[in-house]
């Protein structure tokens, strides 16, 4: 257990590699302690694993962190950041000088409390919520076969490493990330688990007694276990994980804090400062005699020289792209740019169908809406979480995604809404692909946590969600949504588009896929909605996120807003309010809150008018008190749905035309 | 496999056996049919196996279904209700005629579209979110061990068993949740999974290759597999596994649509109507030439008769129970009520520190109001998804529940927010308890498909969630929460709580322990804050959701709204208005929106006054439109947060006594 042993057998390379995981160890504990704050125990204990993995097998170039065949490292323990940190470092990142060390954890510093993609170079993806970055990288992982199987193995042949605590394997997303990936044979992914007996609350043995290498086996990966202090056996079992036709678990026994004298082997490591004392027994104990931040001339140009490897590795790519037939296609699937094509077929679809009138369930409409941008795109990846023929999720001559065979264009991701997410994330991340997938907008619940990373990193990955309201009927209340859209709209960074007949679809696919900064939720109906848009235009009115879709001849005397499916209802009254009762009321269809938002003050003051306005959504009031105003009605659902025929329901919820009519005449 | 087989084998018993599986496809098919919705395939693969474990197994009394003793049958594979309002009907259910069965998945029926728990007799839990009827089961074959160590053998002896899909096995809290049954070796949980090797996009090798027996295996479970039409077989692992000393899955390999000449096999079957053409081969097929919904009457004896063995074990448990000495013990743990001495000792409590002014984290006040609450009540089992420390959720004396020994209250969940939340479902839903448990707030995500159950079937569970803002400091954006309170607080039939000081936190402790008929999020900062309250009243301020915390000496010219930790910021603002501009601001404390929204309009008017007014809350803006009102103003997050100290980020985001103050001037 004790890594010296080892480390005498092979003295020239490993008392240099035992220094460069010490220096890991060092900066790990003195910015910790700095910060008063953090994680040292995982970044000390995984410090030799780190070290083998980044100085004999990892290829990154820290001058180009974007080189699209690099290997990607994920560090799925994310509270272990500074593990991360320190490795950028050394490697000698030019955003991460030493001082973002002695930053870490502060205001403005890139060194945040856990790995946030896009906040400092290199790093691949946000980490922290247990699980995510598994499950992330399982996608990663995929997008590199799929990206291979179109480019060759000569452009794409990467490996994606990862670092994965004992949250990561309880949490129950990585059961669905490794089903995913033992089934899809993906052996570019390797899995480090820091089996260091360890969670917060104590030794693991309180709330788990999992044989995880049975577990991974049962999955279908490759496993193997070995003393993470022993750098020969951690290399070994690398070079044997990269040789698999499988996924690739290597169980790396380790001791938490490893090297301070006295904490070593304790949860007391985990999350909190070792303290001056043990810091200094832990100086002498490593043989580290250096001063808090300093790292000495000999092991820095150790861990550079990893750097200049990579820069070799990537210098010879760039060669090998430069002249592959490949080249061109390679370059637009990475830099993701969508042809005009694409929004040219999409506007003329819209025309047709404004024309034909045609009448469809808007999962239907998104349906035909990805016929047309599928047969215009390669870009495109899609799936749904075992619910394809009622999601509609995917297009003629997509072909499958397989075991082996990664051509296709479509994912079977199984019953699993979370790992798909993640695996969304990670495909989004990895580039070279647009991902969408789809299930029902209540089980939006089972895949919250990667959902909400997509938006904190910004990510364009499309979530189709269908049966969004109680006109799914007799499902019943477990599947009928009601606080969700006032889930997803609270969520920062995240468009939201409910759109209300096959225009408004396909506006609100256009607008998804152009929005290359963050993630959209298309939520659509399972039942048919007329056509309510009343002409061609080549604006695409979605985009202001609402607008007048009827105004009245007289001046309004009642504004009906509403969304999706109730848009009909909101139209229905109005015409009931004119013919009936001659009230003037205008009706907005508000698709995307978010974009209405970032509209103009004056622009949505003239969408909303000044009279009462009244509001029409099968939902949560949660949050309509923005758009009605302190005098207006909402008519929604104000508890559980139920199971019925979807006509019964919305009657027996009083969601219908006579009720806005009713409540219309109250108002004004 | 072919069930005949086994049944020639042994043909008085199972030549009615047979006839028994097939009322229940029968039943299955044609109420799907008549309802033209609905799901036959699985009903119809499992009436084999249920009909065993019901003729021979099951003790339930159809005549007193809530009689505590009863096994508990969860039916995790929820789409097949029918499968379970079949065997109602046929058991005699008093509210399951047959009337119900013609009317499935109709306005009003009782025989929802997926099981309700509390819509009809005898449902357990309510299901159909895949994976959460196991995980469910776990919690509930947790409390019968529990309460079996509390009470003895004699009076607390039952089984749980669940029959679970591939949905079911795919999803990612069935890994949390068998991780949590294997090691605390519940071996009264007995889960059949119907291994029909089908999903809804086809066969599920589209999806995965788990070896789920050695999945299982690896979490500690007893694992058998049989042909689930030899009914010989099943009953014989039935028996097996009722011996063993861990959980047990039996895999039974099933036809989907067992029965139907044409379709069985298929994923056709699963979710759609046989139509009338394959129902009428399905009767000559399966020799049932009963018209649709007619049971002959010997096979409804059968059924009766099974009825009676129940009724017979439920009446002779009642005469173990009144000879018991446990008797009085036991009837007060399964009646849940409290005793008035929680409410006295929390009432002194409160007394106690608004007289000291204690200041502490509200994490802390819910661990010191805990530790009142745990010494006066043995009805509270707590725990956390491995944050004990952090969520503070552990007092003295509490005991851990550990494998084979569970006379402790104390749980180690694990990193298992999602299966935490399920497994306080099926404690709660078991009686005999009130559930807390602990995680962060931001990682509701990731217990949300069965927080959204908690609150569906109104079980009093209680959700301690702490790190409840940007307030948590370094962790940084992927812990800290921003929308979580929007969604908490748009699910219906859920009590949000987030209180100010020590004194808020006990009144909102006590509230949600008297909540009995709906879970509840006690909301809590990690960080210190201090005494608001100004005197002790035996009355409970929280209890209206909001109330005048400072009411200014003039009239109002603004009111300022906050909850938790903004409301200190709030008071301080008032009180510089008050000193700096001599403007007359009311501080309002809103700890629970949902209860203030059940007060008269007269209270909230007054409250809210008609000054302009100000919310401060550290959260997304989304719902606080309803409170503030068109001329308002929000000071709170427009985005994610970010790593840095607390005190920093409260600057950084401009949540401040000067902003409120800069704000209030502006406003009036």
């Amino acid at each position: 257990m004790n890594s010296q042993t080892a480390i005498r057998a092979v003295p020239e390379v490993a008392a240099s590699e035992k220094d460069m995981a010490n220096a890991i160890r060092a900066l790990a504990m003195d910015a910790v302690q700095k910060a008063n704050s953090g994680h040292p125990g995982m970044p000390m204990g995984m410090a030799d694993v780190a070290t083998v993995l980044f100085s004999r097998f990892i290829n990154i170039d820290p001058g180009k962190s974007d080189w699209p065949d690099r290997d990607r490292f994920v560090l799925s323990a994310g509270h272990g950041s500074m593990l991360q940190y320190a490795l950028h470092y050394l490697l000698g990142y030019a955003d991460m000088p030493i001082d973002q060390l002695k930053a870490f954890r502060q205001l403005g510093s890139r060194t945040a409390g856990h790995p946030e993609h896009g906040h400092a170079l290199g790093i691949e993806t946000t980490t922290g919520p247990l699980g995510q970055g598994i499950s992330t990288a399982v996608g990663m992982a995929l997008a590199e076969r799929m990206l291979a199987a179109r480019h060759g193995a000569d452009i794409v042949d990467h490996y994606t490493y990862v670092i994965a605590g004992d949250g990561c394997l309880q949490e129950g997303i990585s059961h669905e990330a490794i089903d995913l990936a033992g089934h899809l044979k993906l052996n570019r992914l390797i899995v480090f688990w820091d089996d260091n007996s360890i969670s917060i609350d104590g030794p693991t043995s309180l709330s788990t007694s999992m044989d995880q290498l049975a577990r991974f086996k049962a999955a279908g990966w490759n496993v193997q276990k070995v003393d993470g202090h022993d750098m020969e056996a951690v290399a070994a079992a690398i070079e044997t994980a990269r040789q698999s036709d499988r996924p690739s678990l290597i169980a790396c026994r380790t001791l938490i804090g490893k090297g301070a004298p006295n904490l070593q082997g304790s949860e007391k490591t985990h999350g909190a400062p070792l303290g001056d004392a043990e810091i200094a027994a832990t100086r002498d104990n490593i043989g580290w005699p250096h001063a808090s931040f300093e790292i000495p001339d000999a092991v820095l140009s150790a861990w550079r020289e990893v750097a200049v490897r990579g820069q070799a590795a990537r210098q010879a790519w760039e060669r090998r792209l430069a002249s592959s037939p490949q080249r061109l296609a390679f370059e637009q699937a990475i830099g993701a740019e969508l042809p005009g094509t694409v929004f040219d077929a999409l506007a003329a679809f819209r025309k047709t169908h404004v024309e034909q009138a045609t009448k469809v369930a808007t999962r239907k409409a998104s349906e035909m809406a990805l016929g047309v941008i599928n047969d215009a795109t390669d870009l495109t990846v899609g799936g749904s979480a075992d619910l394809t023929g009622s999601n509609l999720t995917i297009t003629k001559g997509m072909g499958t995604v397989a075991p082996g065979d990664y051509a296709g264009r479509y994912i079977h991701y199984g019953i699993r809404e979370h790992g798909m997410a993640a695996a969304m994330n990670g495909i989004a991340l990895h580039g070279g692909f647009i991902p969408y997938g789809g299930t029902f907008l209540c089980f939006a619940d089972y895949a919250r946590g990667a959902m909400r990373l997509s938006a904190l990193m910004g990510q364009r990955v499309i979530y189709v969600m269908t049966h969004d309201s109680i006109g799914l009927g007799e499902d019943g209340p477990t599947h009928q949504p009601i606080e969700h859209l006032a889930m997803l709209r609270a969520t920062p960074n995240l468009n939201v588009f409910r759109p209300a007949d096959i225009v408004e679809t396909a506006e609100c696919w256009e607008l998804a896929l152009k929005s290359a900064d963050r993630p959209s939720v298309l939520v659509l109906s399972r039942q048919n909605l007329p056509m309510l848009s009343q002409a061609h235009e080549d604006a695409l009115p979605s985009g202001c996120g609402a607008y007048v879709l009827r105004e009245p001849e007289g001046p309004r005397q009642v504004t009906l807003i509403a969304t999706g499916s109730e848009v009909e209802i909101a139209v229905a009254a109005a015409e009931r309010l004119h013919a009936e009762h001659g009230i003037a009321a205008a009706v907005v269809s508000m698709p995307c809150w978010e974009l209405f938002e970032e509209q103009s003050p004056a622009y949505r003051k003239e969408v909303l008018g000044t009279a009462p306005r009244i509001a029409v959504e099968a939902a949560a009031r949660h949050g309509w008190d923005r758009w009605i105003g302190d005098n207006g009605t909402f008519i929604g659902m104000t508890g559980f749905g139920a199971s019925a025929p979807a006509p019964d329901l919305y009657r027996h919820f009083n969601i219908t035309p006579e009720a806005v009519v009713e409540a219309a005449r109250k108002l004004i």
